[in-house]
């Protein structure tokens, strides 16, 4: 794990490697529907069938099999009220390492239950008086943990990018791949595989139309912060980019689009409809932002990541009788 | 076609070639969560992914394609409200034959829609006071159409039983499989699939408490007729398994399982919170009937055929309210 050097394609075609039989290897569903909609051929890469229900597995399971016998010993420590909390957890156990998952007070019980189901030990903040980042520094201090944050990471953004790896060597080649946007692990791992396997697709970043501190900081060429978005894309809620996230955005993604919760939750509909897939409203950011440029997709080939399912099924319904 | 000899698994692999490359091969999914309910492994083979939203394309695509050159002028009939009528539909559009459906005036909108979405005419019918079966003979007669019923029908049967034929290839032997029971069609093709793929394997029927003809047929040696059973399940509230299945049936399967509403509607929520997918309730009758036998399952290799994902997301979300 390097601090310096830039993460590259090699890292993902190595971060394969090391979760080859460990996560699965998600299918790619096409809809006949969607296509006629489109005018175009869409191929949906499904990491809401990913192992803990999304991709997030990927690179947490990556960055901590690159642990020395020091690091496993001491353990991980996270912190995350969503998925990847569960994908640490979860990759904690199958490689035998302890893990920490700082979470606050308010998160939702399913979540917590999931993240102490996987074997998770968890302590509770209160996001309104501590700070979980100085939380998470101590316990990598004091107990000599490693910290994996959820997605400004060499190994978290390499782990990412096998998801798109995937999807191209599947379908081939695409005219135009649509990503969700948070902090940016899994647009930029998905930068590196799109340039190295299908250098001339157009790349495309997905995020919540009240949250597009993406958008400012690509269009702007700096790192732009903004106070937590209200959407109902709970996975797209980050403040800012990366440090090691932007740079492979800037370089390397050709927009980044927006999509209203109204357009989430129109998508959201259309997935269980058309594809029998339950998607969470963050994991529906790709195609709603596709739809936003329907006239240019005309003929083409289109690849969408769905990024995740976890989404309890009283909240799924609640939204579609909105 | 012909009308005397017993359908074999050299049928089933016929089907196999003739419906690749226009049929899905769809995933074998799993869940750690219901593999630590179960203390089992358990394969789900994901029909509800297949092309029209059900395994029912498998059987009428073979159907179709064996169709000769006067049969597929003269077109195809078909008396569905369901899966059925979409399958014969799609298939009839993608080999260029034209199909005439026959559905009751009460059928769901949603389901007459996507039938005319791909391609088929539809004749209407009064249910209580017309004879479908009259009205499709008719037009079989008078337009010399060829007739494909839904299940009792050696070319459906054999298509269907390319689903458990993908699934044991895909996974190996199995110590038991849960199909859903209707007619029979998809039950007598796996049935045929399993005695040849993974002969020790234990084969379970699985339909509705409300509509048990098959388990009574099966446990008394001969067809049962019942009225229509008031059952959520609405691929299987046929009144009697065929004259083609039910031989089959008899000969190679186990036992005959039912599942209660309410146990559907719990594996419709398992299926969507842990699997992320959508299933109609009569695709969710194998995991309920499964769940019954939890006790004998213990440590074994579980496959469960999940038939289907057709359900409005309205009543989807209104029965998981229930």
């Amino acid at each position: 794990m390097s601090e310096t050097k830039p993460v590259t394609y090699a890292d993902v075609n190595a971060a394969a490697t090391r979760i080859r039989g460990h996560a699965h290897r998600t299918p790619v569903m096409t809809s006949s529907r969607l296509d006629a909609e489109f005018g175009a051929s869409l191929f949906f890469k499904c990491e809401n069938l990913q192992r803990a229900g999304a991709f997030k597995f990927r690179g947490a399971f990556n960055a901590l099999s690159r642990f020395d016998e020091q690091q496993r010993g001491a353990g991980v420590v996270a912190f995350s009220s969503g998925n990847h909390a569960q994908a640490i957890a979860l990759s904690a156990r199958l490689l035998g390492i302890p893990a920490t998952i700082v979470m606050p007070a308010d998160a939702p019980t399913v979540k917590v239950a999931a993240t102490r189901e996987y074997g998770g030990s968890i302590v509770i903040y209160d996001r309104y008086t501590q700070d979980r980042e100085q939380i998470g520094r101590d316990l990598a201090q004091q107990r000599g943990m490693t910290l994996i944050p959820s997605y400004d990471h060499p190994d978290v953004i390499a782990g990412q990018g096998t998801a798109a790896k995937e999807l191209f060597e599947e379908v081939g080649d695409l005219d135009a791949l649509f990503v969700c946007l948070g902090g940016g692990g899994l647009l930029a791992g998905s930068a590196l595989a799109a340039r190295a396997l299908s250098p001339a697709c157009k790349l495309f970043g997905c995020e919540p139309q009240a949250g597009n501190d993406g958008q400012r900081s690509l269009r702007s060429g700096e790192i732009v912060h903004i106070d937590t978005p209200d959407t109902i894309a709970d996975g797209a809620q980050t403040q800012h980019l990366g440090h090691y996230t932007f740079p492979i955005i800037r370089r390397d993604v050709d927009d980044v689009l927006t999509a209203t919760d109204a357009q989430l939750i129109e998508a959201m509909r259309d997935c269980a409809a058309y594809m029998k897939l339950i998607v969470e409203p963050t994991g529906c950011l790709g195609l709603a932002a596709a739809r936003t440029m329907k006239a240019q997709l005309q003929g083409q080939r289109v690849g969408v990541i769905i990024s995740g399912g976890n989404v309890a099924m009283d909240r799924f319904c609640e939204l579609l009788s909105a």
